[in-house]
């Protein structure tokens, strides 16, 4: 047993302590785990768009100062009372959302949107308590989404953490915390396209890739990307991208653009930008019969979604889908054993790596639109 | 075989001369059927909502003299160039839409929207050679959705004419050619409440009625019936409804209503009413994490349905569907031995019985909105 055990860890994070403002490698308390709770030791964590969003906090309570990150992957180092499904020297990924197996939501097949433990971005501490485990000269850190992965230690709750398989490589299988696994599981779970069909995918960041990278595991014959900006073409192209639309390039909606490609539409759509003209061309350009469009990208508060309700009528299925329906405890271990079966590939999501102390440069990366995932070694 | 076949029959029928006048029992000739039509002597047809508003032709293109009427049941009398499925003495129903077994849709598993015979309410002539087989003095009577049973003898073509059970009592079974099925599909086959489930069913009308009665045999717990008419109630529980909602009855939206019963949402809700305010109120009644909810009441054109992108966000799936998804050749025949093996009730539908002369008061009832399903014996 660990003799960091029952104690109080000293560790680096990096903190945010105002909007926008350059994190700051500091040293931090992180007080051992309480009821149902676990304490990690992370060694990788990447950062994901929710991260910066929350950093910069425009349009929300800003909860400052706090820990981001949630795309992670790390090994238990110690585990509170009550938590038998796990031990120290597990191998884990930390989920920004929950699943407490008791929840309506949990006991049904078809959600993951557990009660007890869905996603909320405006709480910094844990459920037990009411408290944060960081501190900094006993003042509290405040934590992120459950999870805050920019620090050496941290602590999540028992159901916001995937077992999986300890051979599987940690500074890859991190990235299925959130975003890969978000755009794979939308079209795996939900879109579920069959051998040969077509899909249309908006947004080719690394959620939309990732949903194209499920549509090149199922077999889809015709994988349409759509962009503004032509630069993500050629990258696509490594996740199975076989045809390319900027709406930019016509005068007429993409949707039917798209329709005239495809006689009529796409069989499945899959929308990842969050932008409500796009999620209403993806669905406007699945076909009638059949067609199903899936929504991924979270909208701006304010956005309304507006069809013509015989765009429904004629048998076209709209859904939307969170964390790729995957329930994070029971399902993502499988999708990491897709990883080690070389049926899915992580590799080409991975652009950047940088040591934990140029965190900052991750955030200047992604503000830039550069690169798909930046993988952060915390052990170096 | 017939002493007419090949001939001109002489028959009756009802005569729509123009938009909202008395129809008139006139004498018709009814031509031979083309190649891949038949002809069929319809010994009961009934009355829909779909007939009243054709007739009534408000905001739409008239098209008269026409013979009305898409509910109906018969028998095949002859069949034309090419028709091997059907031969004269099978027991049949009229379907206003095809399955021509060819197209992409029909070849779809998920479609029911054939390309070739989808319903077409604009056109009244068939689509082999462009003409009417109907004419009085031979000036042409128009058809109405490939079927006009409004007649003693019609001519439709082979791939709306679904062959039934010969066993099968066809004043009962003429109500699955359209409004019947169409609501216990929307149920059984696209909604697919499982047993001990909640769902919602908004219009308590024929159509909304059906859907409940899918309600009912899918084994559902609590089948809540949301109607502005209070007195429609009372029929309803012979239908499965359990509760009751009138919206009128609250100052807050209905979806709130239905939510708050629920602790959180109805499983599945199904729309019969085709106005656009009951269309999104029965989308947002769903639980999120696996809600669905079936469109099927047909909207005004300039309707828009609106909603909160996070409302599909949250895992809701939206869908429509037309005529319950049933493919009319391949799928009702087994709607009609649902009936024969007591699974399905219809007798609760059939309110009212009138000879054929009496057509108009059939209208009439419609229009009053009394009862639910008049059949209109033919052969009196």
């Amino acid at each position: 047993m660990s003799s960091t055990v029952g104690q109080v860890i000293r560790c680096k994070a990096a903190v945010a302590w105002e909007a926008g403002k350059p994190l700051v490698i500091e040293e931090v308390e992180v007080a051992p785990p309480q009821k149902m709770e676990v304490r990690l030791k992370i060694l990788y964590t990447s950062l994901c768009h929710t991260d910066v969003y929350f950093w910069e906090a425009k349009g929300q309570n800003p909860v400052f100062p706090r820990i981001l990150g949630h795309e992670a992957a790390g090994i238990v180092e110690s585990v509170g009372e009550g938590v038998t499904e796990l031990a120290p020297g597990d191998h884990v990924l930390p989920v920004f959302t929950g699943e407490c197996k008791d929840c309506a939501h949990c006991k049904s097949k078809e959600s993951n949107m557990c009660s007890l433990l869905r996603i909320n971005t405006d709480r910094g501490v844990m459920i037990h308590d009411g408290q944060s485990r960081f501190s900094i000269n006993g003042k509290p850190i405040y934590h992120f989404v459950g999870t805050s992965t920019f620090s050496e230690y941290t602590v999540v709750h028992v159901g916001c953490v995937a077992k999986i398989d300890p051979l599987a490589p940690l500074d890859k299988v991190c990235v299925l915390s959130c975003g890969i696994s978000t755009g794979l599981g939308a079209t795996l779970n939900v879109a579920k396209p069959t051998k040969g069909s077509s899909v249309a995918i908006f947004g080719l960041g690394a959620v939309g890739l990732a949903a194209a990278e499920g549509a090149r595991i199922a077999g889809c014959s015709r994988i349409i990307g759509v962009d503004l900006n032509a630069s993500r073409f050629e990258q696509a192209k490594k996740f199975g991208v076989t045809e390319f639309v900027n709406p930019k390039d016509y005068s007429k909606p993409v949707q039917e653009v798209i329709a005239e490609m495809t006689d009529g539409g796409v069989d499945r759509s899959v929308e990842c930008t969050g932008h409500i003209d796009a999620m209403i061309s993806a669905f406007e350009c699945v076909h009638d019969g059949w067609g199903v469009a899936v929504l991924v990208g979270v909208p701006h508060k304010e956005a309304v979604f507006k069809t013509h309700p015989m765009k429904l009528l004629n048998e076209r299925t709209l859904k939307g889908t969170f964390f790729g329906n995957y329930k994070p405890r029971s399902d993502i271990p499988s999708v990491v054993e897709k990883y080690m079966k070389k049926e899915l590939e992580l590799e080409k999501f991975i652009t950047h790596t940088l040591p934990f102390a140029q965190i900052n440069k991750a955030f200047d990366l992604m503000l830039k639109g550069e690169g798909l995932r930046c993988i952060i070694t915390m052990d170096n």
